[in-house]
């Protein structure tokens, strides 16, 4: 019973990370016949999780080849992601579809636990839907995570130190479902891998920017966790020993002091502009494209040590690709020339021969679609419990 | 039959890898009831692979238990080295024991492929032994090497590019025996975590240090190999951008030229002295310990770059433990507080609570070992197979 019910998970987990795929392909991926593919897409429809259909573009004469699709409409997951400058949490399908989503600005500095477990809560419930059942509860954010309990260990952006993150988001929420929570570049790193910019590439980084700098990193597939969980800390790289800028984890130099939204805006001459944010950088990255100096100067100097910190990275990761997410979108679009100069100076060239550079394929959504596949997570181990449920 | 001879595998693994270990040991490791484990042990030690023995200290009288243990007499490996100031050359028995070496000095330039293999055949030729079956060989390599065929895409040291190392090796040493080649440091960390100063500890980071400084990373267990097999080169993070010394890869300021021999020897005013290698990293280490003023000096500043590696490292990889190898040992036994501050400001709390830093357990034999185990994979594949050779 167990070995079958996590045989349907598989073939569910095919389907939400692909989308619909023919009873043949499923076959073939699954390593089993067509008529077991049958019988479990059969358990699967009675049950809600999915559909088969007639192909898009088919007319339906003759004898058509049925394809399975995920049914997103009558379960779904909670996920939300705590960014630097955003709260948001959206109802998410099967097949990773997001149905409904809110979205909240969040101040810069001064946020308790309970302030924002309130706020995440309310606009949780503000997306309560009589029609589809929760079956789990998601959580992207920006700090390192203990893996297990959703335990903010660190999280600078916001003052955190050893917060029960996780477990008071469950509470508030009542849904008795716990949520369970990761980083948000590790989780970016994942979706990217699922059905991103990085799909095929198993050995994969992800770099996400806002106003710190986070990394996601897949070695054969998996995300680096290390010793405690805690592996990644790309943002915390030192790049300049020599006059490293100020960094909010107490040292200086780190990649993300270099290259984060602060530098940027410093380095454009506009740290005491009042505006922040995304809003912010494109506007720098804008007026350089536009031709203002003091922009593409600071785009340059920005773009240097994000070079840096990626040659260095190549050298230690062999990637297949390296995908730049955030606000490191914006900016590696502008800046990609320095990226490619520094890493044809700094990085081996058997190292970097295979290594591609990308945009985040899912971009706003990829933390938050990372989050929802945390919550995904039951329902893909055991389909029918968590169906049943 | 097949997987009867993985299973005869697996416990020749457990007692290559352990040493004796008892029956009971050795079921409880493999799950499997000690009949079982009786078994096994009767058709390894008909095959010459292991004996059963009372173990040390025991009398013999009443019941004892037996311990199994490698049988290290009846076959071995070859094992070669090839590192920056020598070349090595070792049979080495079941259970990782050296049973007979040679060693010859390497001049430090002008070394092409043929010479290199001509010398290392000559010393393994020398190694042969009439009682003994040699069933592999492996080598450790200091350079990139492409997996499966033991090419060697890049070897500074020697200035070598695409040499079909691993090919002209098993040629010249005429014994109808593929020889696997591996990065110096890539086999070190795997030593290291199976019979050294990383057993139990699966996030493992080894530094060697020669001329150069090589990085072996196991993560979760697995080395690191990225893309294409061609992950850790550690060496090349870039660490110091603004000040740069020189790299033989091309770069400046790549952490093997701020903390190689090179630049110890330079910092301590003896670049052009005549001494090189180890002696003379071990004179300035010696010199500094006796209060040489611009030794010490010379290991503070190198310790310091090493301490800025070793940061990134832990913030990158969240490591159970970081081991200093090959001329590291002397340079991290003399520069540990610089190390240690270092880390304490530029790697995250949460990262490096668990990271412990250790010598090589294995000291010059750590880069041999893991050749040994290179060569031995065969054998521990498939025990009667390449036993009945």
């Amino acid at each position: 019973m167990h070995r079958h019910r996590s045989t349907l998970g598989t073939l569910l987990h095919h389907v939400h990370v692909s989308g619909p795929l023919s009873r043949a392909a499923l076959a073939e991926r699954m390593g089993v016949n067509r008529s077991t593919i049958l019988a479990l897409t059969a358990e699967l429809a009675a049950a809600g999780l999915v559909r088969e259909e007639h192909p898009e573009g088919t007319t339906g004469a003759g004898r058509p080849s049925l394809v399975v699709r995920p049914e997103s409409g009558r379960f779904h997951v909670l996920a939300f992601d705590v960014a630097v400058d955003r709260l948001v949490a959206a109802r998410v399908g099967i097949g990773g579809v997001i149905l409904d989503r809110r979205e909240t600005a969040r101040p810069r500095a001064g946020v308790d636990l309970e302030t924002v477990v309130a706020k995440l809560a309310a606009l949780g419930r503000s997306l309560a839907d009589a029609t589809s059942i929760c079956v789990g509860i998601g959580a992207s954010y920006c700090g390192m995570i203990r893996p297990g309990d959703g335990m903010v260990r660190y999280g600078p952006q916001m003052g955190w130190v050893d917060q029960a993150f996780g477990a008071e988001l469950s509470r508030a929420l009542g849904l008795g479902l716990p949520v369970a929570v990761g980083n948000e570049a590790h989780l970016g790193a994942v979706a990217e891998f699922q059905r991103g910019a990085g799909v095929g590439s198993p050995d994969l980084i992800y770099l996400h920017g806002d106003v710190g700098v986070g990394g996601g990193i897949l070695v054969n597939g998996k995300l680096l966790g290390g010793e405690g969980g805690y592996g990644c800390e790309v943002g915390h790289m030192l790049v300049n020993p020599v006059n490293g800028r100020p960094c909010l984890c107490g040292s200086r130099g780190c990649l993300e002091a270099e290259t984060g939204e602060y530098a940027l805006l410093a380095a454009a001459g506009r740290a005491d502009d009042g505006m922040i944010g995304r809003e912010a950088v494109r506007a720098v990255v804008r007026d350089a494209a536009a031709g203002d100096p003091r922009a593409r100067a600071a785009v340059a100097a920005i773009g240097d040590w994000l070079g840096i910190g990626v040659a260095n990275l190549i050298n230690l990761f062999n990637p297949g690709v390296v995908i730049f997410g955030g606000m490191l979108r914006d900016v590696y679009a502008a800046a990609a020339p320095q990226v490619a100069e520094r890493i044809a100076q700094h990085a081996m060239p058997v190292s970097r021969e295979r290594a591609k550079l990308r945009l985040s394929g899912l971009a706003d959504d990829a933390t938050l679609l990372g989050a929802a596949d945390l919550g995904f997570a039951p329902l893909l181990a055991d389909p029918l419990l968590a169906a049943a449920s």
